[in-house]
């Protein structure tokens, strides 16, 4: 089954993340890649270290390079079209392990949107994507493809937002 | 700051679900009071149990008999009142201690358009609520008061929906 969570509000990643609270706690395992977030540590990605929970079982994959274009990247664009790819590639090769009964591709949709990857690319990825097993494409700006390959769409709309954005991260809810 | 997820889309739950992780991920304590699930076993129940999680920096409180007044749901209407206001009252005493940087309100939008507990009880309770701590009230159906009230909403709006909802059940996308 696959689930895309798009829109412009926040809550794609972190229900995301909250899914693979729900299906770990009933036993099974969960991957989130990350197809834009840079090497920067996130709350999430402190979490599984700091309560011990095995990487086999909740494993959290940053396979971006960080925004694409804005606040100060200087990569050159090849680079983060390169970490997309390999992004998809790992996703793969875990894929055919058969192990995770939940996948999340982080803010793939984003990676297509700004031409990082091609949609196609990812449609075939998914392909054989197992039915009895869960997906999750999230970012905003998912594509029609996605939408129309989905069991299931949230969008995430932004209704009301803080003024100033500095106070999401400093609160620990951005990242 | 306080954040509302409402919407008829999945995901609220475990928007909310994965901002405890982001935020414990970062050494805060989170807290989620249950207004409305009954006494029955989610996957977030045996997520903190399963990796020995401990009880005072990441906590699920179900406080809630069930749903009401459908799907076999017997109990006097009393029950579920008398319920949902000592999920309040527990989240008052909670905060009091000062110890959660991020409260949970798990479905208290519902509790509320239900006529569970007045809208105004809510907004009374939540008044002194820290500005440095993050708040989530969630639940199909937010009160415009706590719309009003709040920094940041999200709606999770449901574009596309699996026909047989048993599918989500089995595959531990519901509970």
């Amino acid at each position: 089954m696959i689930i895309v969570f798009t829109g412009d509000g926040k809550g794609k990643t972190t229900a995301s993340l909250g899914q693979m609270v729900r299906i770990t706690g009933r036993g099974k395992k969960a991957l989130m890649i990350q197809f834009i977030k840079g090497p920067w540590s996130s709350g999430e990605d402190d979490f599984a270290g700091k309560f011990q929970i095995p990487n086999d079982k909740f494993q959290i994959r940053k396979m971006g390079l960080g925004f694409v274009g804005i606040l100060g990247d200087k990569l050159p664009r090849e680079e983060h079209e390169k970490a997309a790819h390999e992004a998809l590639a790992l996703f793969k090769s875990e894929m055919e392990t058969g192990k995770w009964g939940l996948m999340v591709l982080d803010e793939v949709n984003v990676a297509v949107s700004l031409g990082l990857i091609p949609a196609q690319d990812v449609l075939d990825a998914i392909k054989d994507y197992p039915e009895e097993k869960l997906l999750i494409l999230s970012g905003r700006g998912a594509p029609q493809e996605f939408i129309d390959r989905a069991d299931l769409v949230t969008e995430m709309k932004d209704i009301k937002h803080p003024y100033h954005d500095g106070k999401l991260a400093k609160l620990g809810i951005e990242f």
